[in-house]
């Protein structure tokens, strides 16, 4: 039998990208990466007509996924001259929510002359904010209404998910919604054009579709009490067929093998979002392990046997990132971003020769030196908001402490220190409610590049960081679970117990807490807290008043 | 009679400026600038010894404002080619308090061998604040026996003032607090320099001696509660010679026009604080008119017939900024200081061709086309703590609102409109209290230049403000109390209201509010309130331990 080979497609934010590893231990053999050819879609749709679109507006366009998907796998196999027979499965992650409506052949409304003009038939994007109100709206009616479906979320749905952005479909276009057979999540979308299949994966059905494994959806009866046009959402609106994210989603039809350039009949994983497909890429499979996945955001994510509903968290559901467990979800939103954003737009010298990598690593080896506490600086990292533990994209960011002596690497120390408080804070969160956390993995580019960061998340949380080796964690992720789809029969395997001993990745570094650093940094800390609790639960009207004028303002001048 | 010629002198915390005006018009000649050949002496006594500082520390060298004295008005007369005997009279005016122990011949300890390693016989520093904890000690003792002085310091004494430093040279060193014979305000040393004349000028005392034209000095009962050797503080340790500040001090001696280059004979008047000297120079001699200095730091001044003792000053005296008036002081401590922190540590694009005042500039034409509100940033100017109203240097500055989208140009304008919020609070404090307010004068180098700055200010006040064209207010101040000195028959005038009606700068731009404007900045200016209040009064705590810790981790860094 020949060597057998399986490739995972991460579908981020602005590009796809494909991986192909040996079944037999994981070794990644190459990887392809495609921009998607409109990006990000903001204030027009595309097009000739400059249709300008809802102020707040995120799309994507589906003709670009499709063209990606296409490029990054046919790109693979040239480059890695694999013949498409000796892929034995693939398997596929992707943003969520990032939500389209199709017709009943699973084609988006936007390729139909009827739509092509109306924003509401391209996908609305994950990180698009424009649907708060019909969130708002969601949570007040579950607490009235005693739905049990919000506990899952500690009592609060986040307005990137599915029936918020459903619902402001409806409301913005009732005749998009009407039109619609099914709304799909991105991932689902994608493995429905190749495979024929249509599906909602566990994992985007208990992340981002209020899915609960024991109730099922919100009810008909509370959806309706929305909108009487919205009682159907649930029911008719999205797909019935739930698949564990272990299982097999079908095979490459002939659609699918002309696009992928891959074999008609080979085995296609269920698709999961992003950061869930990226935890067993790097062994973990039980409790007690908490994978933190460091990139443009941030995710946080803890299994469990049974689920612990609390508050803090984005989701506690059956299945998204382990077959048999509850995973336990926590988020930063406005991660990677955030730094980025200091090294462009609060960093004094900016030599525009040096790439921002260079300029990461030139002020981190500023604040290298520096102590904990000596710059009199605590930020509250809420640049884009705060997703756990609050879920409030209302708040913005506050630095404390300036004085006519601080510098720029102070600055920029104090917003790496910020996110690792606010990871404590979520970590400690999880141990008040009886959860164990005994070993952290921090995961993505990020850890790898930033020494700094790193030592000092060890330092604040004061228990070892673990930087497992891993070039790309959701490719290896959806990688392993093509293994899974292929089966032991087709050189694959049969568990995912067993895909994760043989694939997953083995090598780290650790990073120790310095014992001095950690308590120089414990009062800090309950600064951090008091401050986050003042003006992000006791005052946050304030924050929230000031967003209200910045919209306001900005709208006026658009 | 040949033409007549004032001279006034500036003091600052790194140069003398003496400038040269017509008495009959107020023109100005010429200036002529010299700065303190060792500036401000931080961290080891000059000298080969490097003998270390108490940490905190700010001294300067006596010989240097000899120095500078000389150089700037020989340097003037050189320039300006006007002979000595056409000077009527001279005026000065200086830091406050920058104090000075001497020997009963006004010598400075430090010149003796005896002393010359001992920082407590150099000038202490206004801006030093080592003495914060003989200040807490003072106002403390001074609340628990109800002494009157603290009322007219809204309740609160500076630990930049003369009794801290008094009581902390005591502690510090008792034999020097013994051996000095005076201790002197740096105006009133430079005038003992050059007439002999030992005084304690009105507007010190009541500035910065607590001093109270009605009853006196804090007793001698209070001052030897403190500690037992300071009983003689007041009645032995300070001239009893209070000379209001439109009388003459005494002639040029002997010393004085070698030192000088003047005549021997020539009239000098009674010295004061800077910023004080300022406000006849742009006319205001009555009720109504807010005088704003505009420099490193800031002042607020306005005079009334009556003293309103109120929360949120920084003094209330009598004959301090016009003879016959209370003069009210508020301030703001880091001003300039707080925008040049900006242009050198938070401003991405810095061309090091470029001076600080291109770069002001540049970042001003960005910030200018910004609408109120629209950035989301609201900042609390404590960049070097809060002088009004809470008189707390433990404050620092805080910066709310960041968002991803946050521009360096907001961050400016943010800064900008957080010390215009600071201004109106305190304007507002005035009216409260029954006090007019009905113009406002921007006085300095600042708002000459930035007239984005200026604009904000009419904007967020409501009100026009009046920037007059004055090249030095400082100087000019002190030329017409030198021209009052010099009085009638000696070419002068024979009231500080003659003289300022003849000398005072008449031309001034007015900027006018932007009624649109200002109705968006006042929600913004209620928000500044409460976080103002949140963080500076209810919960101070919490910046309070960031300087802590911040003072411990950087002196064991020292």
């Amino acid at each position: 039998m020949k060597k057998r080979y399986a490739i995972g497609i991460d579908f981020g934010s602005l590009s796809a990208r494909a991986a192909l590893f040996q079944i037999e231990d994981g070794k990644q053999i190459g990887e392809n990466v495609s921009e998607y050819k409109h990006g990000v879609i903001e204030h027009y749709l595309c097009g000739d007509k400059k249709i300008p679109l809802e102020p707040g507006s995120l799309i994507q366009h589906p003709q670009d996924f499709l063209d990606s998907f296409k490029e990054s796998v046919q790109g693979l196999l040239m480059q890695t001259k694999v013949e498409p027979e000796e892929i034995a499965g693939i398997g596929m992650d992707a943003t969520s929510c990032t939500l389209i409506p199709a017709d009943e052949n699973g084609t988006p409304l936007c390729f139909g002359v009827a739509f092509k003009d109306n924003q509401y038939t391209y996908f609305q994007m994950w990180k698009q904010h424009t649907t708060q109100a019909e969130a708002d709206e969601i949570n007040e009616l579950a607490h009235k209404m005693g739905e049990s479906f919000v506990k899952q979320y500690s009592g609060k749905i986040s307005c990137e998910w599915a029936f918020p952005k459903m619902l402001h479909t409806l409301r913005k276009s009732p005749e998009v919604y009407e039109a619609a057979d099914t709304f799909y999540d991105l991932v689902d979308w994608l493995v429905l054009q190749i495979t024929g299949e249509k599906m909602l994966n566990c994992c985007s059905a208990g992340g981002a579709f209020c899915w609960n494994d024991k109730t099922g959806f919100p009810s008909s009866e509370f959806l309706s009490r929305l909108d009487e046009r919205f009682g159907n959402a649930a029911t008719e609106k999205l797909s019935s067929n739930l698949k564990p994210i272990d299982h097999i989603a079908g095979y490459i039809n002939e659609k699918g093998a002309e696009l992928t350039g891959l074999k008609a009949g080979t085995p296609v994983a269920v698709g999961k979002i992003d950061s869930l497909a990226a935890v067993c890429s790097v062994g973990v499979n039980s409790p007690g392990k908490l994978v933190f996945i460091m990139g443009t955001g941030a995710a946080l994510m803890v299994l469990n046997k049974e689920p612990i509903y609390m508050r803090g968290l984005y989701g506690v559901y059956y299945g998204g990132a382990a077959p048999d467990y509850y995973v336990h979800t926590a988020g930063i939103t406005g991660y990677g971003d955030t730094f980025d954003w200091f090294i462009e737009n609060a960093l004094p010298i900016n030599d525009s020769i040096k790439t921002k990598g260079e300029l990461h690593m030139e002020i981190s080896e500023k604040a290298e030196i520096l102590k904990p506490g000596e710059s009199g600086l605590v930020a509250i990292n809420w640049w884009n908001g705060d997703r756990s533990p609050l879920n409030d994209f209302d708040l913005s960011g506050v630095l404390f402490g300036y004085t006519l002596q601080t510098k720029p690497e102070e600055v920029y120390r104090a917003l790496l220190e910020a996110t690792a408080y606010n990871v404590l804070q979520l970590i400690d969160n999880f141990k008040e409610n009886g959860m164990q956390v005994d070993e952290v993995y921090a995961v993505g580019g990020i850890p790898k590049k930033n020494k700094l960061l790193v030592q000092i998340y060890a330092d604040i949380l004061g228990i070892p960081i673990i930087v497992p080796d891993v070039d790309n964690a959701c490719t290896l992720g959806s990688g392993i679970y093509a293994a899974v789809a292929a089966g032991k029969s087709n050189g694959g395997y049969d568990s995912v117990e067993a895909a994760i001993d043989a694939m997953a990745c083995k090598d780290a570094i650790v990073y120790s807490p310095d014992t001095e650093n950690h308590a120089a940094y414990i009062p800090l800390y309950e600064i951090y807290k008091k401050l986050h609790f003042l003006l992000g639960e006791e005052n946050k009207g304030i924050l929230h008043q000031l967003k209200r004028i910045r919209t306001e303002k900005s709208a006026k001048r658009d």
